[in-house]
């Protein structure tokens, strides 16, 4: 009996390595040489701009999932669009900072003291949010912000963080992966961002059930000033086998983003005008196309590794 | 001694009789046939769309005061305004009711259960805030209100309220005069509002010393379907001796405020676009001057009456 056992257990450990080997791509049912790519547009619910636009690129572009925040001021249009478009995939963009010099949004969650200014808004960055914010306050926002999310009909499909801020530290990390797993939802997680933007070992945090994007694609401001749409183009020519989320801001260079974003034009109106510019285009389409790639949605994953 | 005491108070009486029945205009300093006229831009603070067009409407056009309501997510882009344009006449639009259907705002205190809906945003509507929150909530969350704006530099020259939230009960019309005398600045009173829309007897709350409009003029949704200009103008030529405070509420007819108003043409997008028309025209300019009507700030008013 304990024989069997043993052997029973030999073999169970000669499984979990195989799918420890297995690529992403081919656990979620694609050939070892697919190019799978999530293109993801972040910060939705900042504006009635950034709302119409991700819109927009979710259904007549080529952008494939979104994720929102839930304490900015235009969530509830999202939440009523996630309700209208149920096929839309659409997440949470954990939020803890307000970056903006004239237009803010502070906790959902009361009493949150250690994360908020003078002016009882979130931070505008994240080194004034680790410095203060204790792994147990991070924990009752976010949880704050997930029910809020569910209470107003929205049914995220990942969740990942605004300005990397959960990203950050590896209790914050921690908190992040435990609630994708009590919520039944993927993460955004990516070895390489977490090692060098991060300075976090993320494999104390993870198992092999968990999900890790092989490539995070995201402009910089000299990508931006030399041109949006070659920094894209040259990404997608590039892209490797494995599965790469393309994170981007698409909003309308309109009066009002021109306000959000004032006196910042790194991932300001004009940034993100042109961003929706190139994943709304045929030139992207075309390229996609050319270069076999295949566009997925955290949905998919979401519906095939989770249970 | 005796008798001199009470010749001295006797007299005092006959002044305080006299007082009384000096009108506003007298007060302050204005010949009886005086028809004194504050243009007020409510809303400050709702949205870029509203303060650009009410910063313009105050600049270029008739509009003589405004009132920024702080819970709102453009509050810091009107401070930031008020900073720059010291003589600005800004004053509070204390706001306990959030009416939009997908942009809403809450309470800027902590713990205010009793002033929240499901999604923890104000209440739609003023029935619900005046079923459910104690004066004393009120008082704490008018207080943090008057002292975030403080904070973030407006010096307001009034208070009044958003949705005449603060005006509906005996109680709450209290707390909104107490706060007057303490911080020192008018406050928006009027008899015949207090008894006709609210129900409330003001004689009962208010002193000699007290400020009262004599007549406040706001259009209705059936002046706005015959035509704003029409409304405006016949109330121009109609007005009367005495203190009289136009509402108005000015925004331009763009994406934004077409999204914050959606479903909502009652004081909508196009109806402060109408607003805003006619305050920034010349046939406005014209008729105030043709009348004889003396504009006139809360400003002058404190400056005057409130020691």
């Amino acid at each position: 009996m304990k024989k069997i056992i043993a052997i029973g257990l030999s073999f169970l450990a000669v499984i979990q390595v195989v799918a420890q080997q297995k690529s992403i791509q081919e656990r979620l049912g694609y050939p070892k040489e697919t190019k799978l790519l999530i293109i993801h547009a972040d910060d939705l619910g900042v504006s009635h701009s950034e709302n119409t636009a991700s819109f927009y690129a979710l259904e007549k572009g080529s952008v494939t999932s979104g994720s929102i925040m839930v304490p900015c001021p235009w969530f509830l249009e999202v939440a009523s669009y996630a309700k209208s478009h149920p096929s839309a995939d659409l997440g949470l963009h954990l939020t803890l900072t307000s970056e903006w010099k004239l237009y803010k949004w502070g906790p959902v969650s009361t009493n949150q003291n250690s994360m908020i200014d003078d002016h009882g808004f979130f931070n505008d960055n994240v080194e004034a949010l680790v410095k203060n914010a204790s792994p147990a306050d991070v924990e009752k926002e976010l949880r704050s912000q997930i029910e809020q999310a569910l209470k107003a009909g929205v049914k995220p499909t990942h969740f990942d963080a605004h300005m990397g801020c959960v990203f950050s530290t590896g209790e914050y990390l921690q908190i992040l992966i435990k609630l994708g797993r009590e919520y039944k939802v993927p993460v955004l997680l990516n070895r390489e961002a977490e090692k060098y933007v991060f300075h976090v070992d993320i494999d104390k945090y993870i198992t092999d059930q968990d999900i890790l994007v092989d490539k995070i694609v995201m402009a910089n401001p000299d990508d931006f000033k030399k041109g949006m749409a070659d920094f894209y183009s040259a990404a997608l020519q590039a892209l490797q086998p494995g599965l790469t989320c393309l994170l981007l801001h698409a909003a309308y260079d309109n009066d009002e983003m021109k306000a959000v974003t004032v006196e910042h034009p790194d991932y300001g109106a004009v940034w993100r005008q042109a961003d929706f510019n190139f994943f709304t285009s045929d030139a992207c389409k075309k390229l996609i196309a050319d270069k076999n790639i295949k566009l997925i949605t955290w949905k998919e994953i979401k519906e095939k590794l989770i249970h």
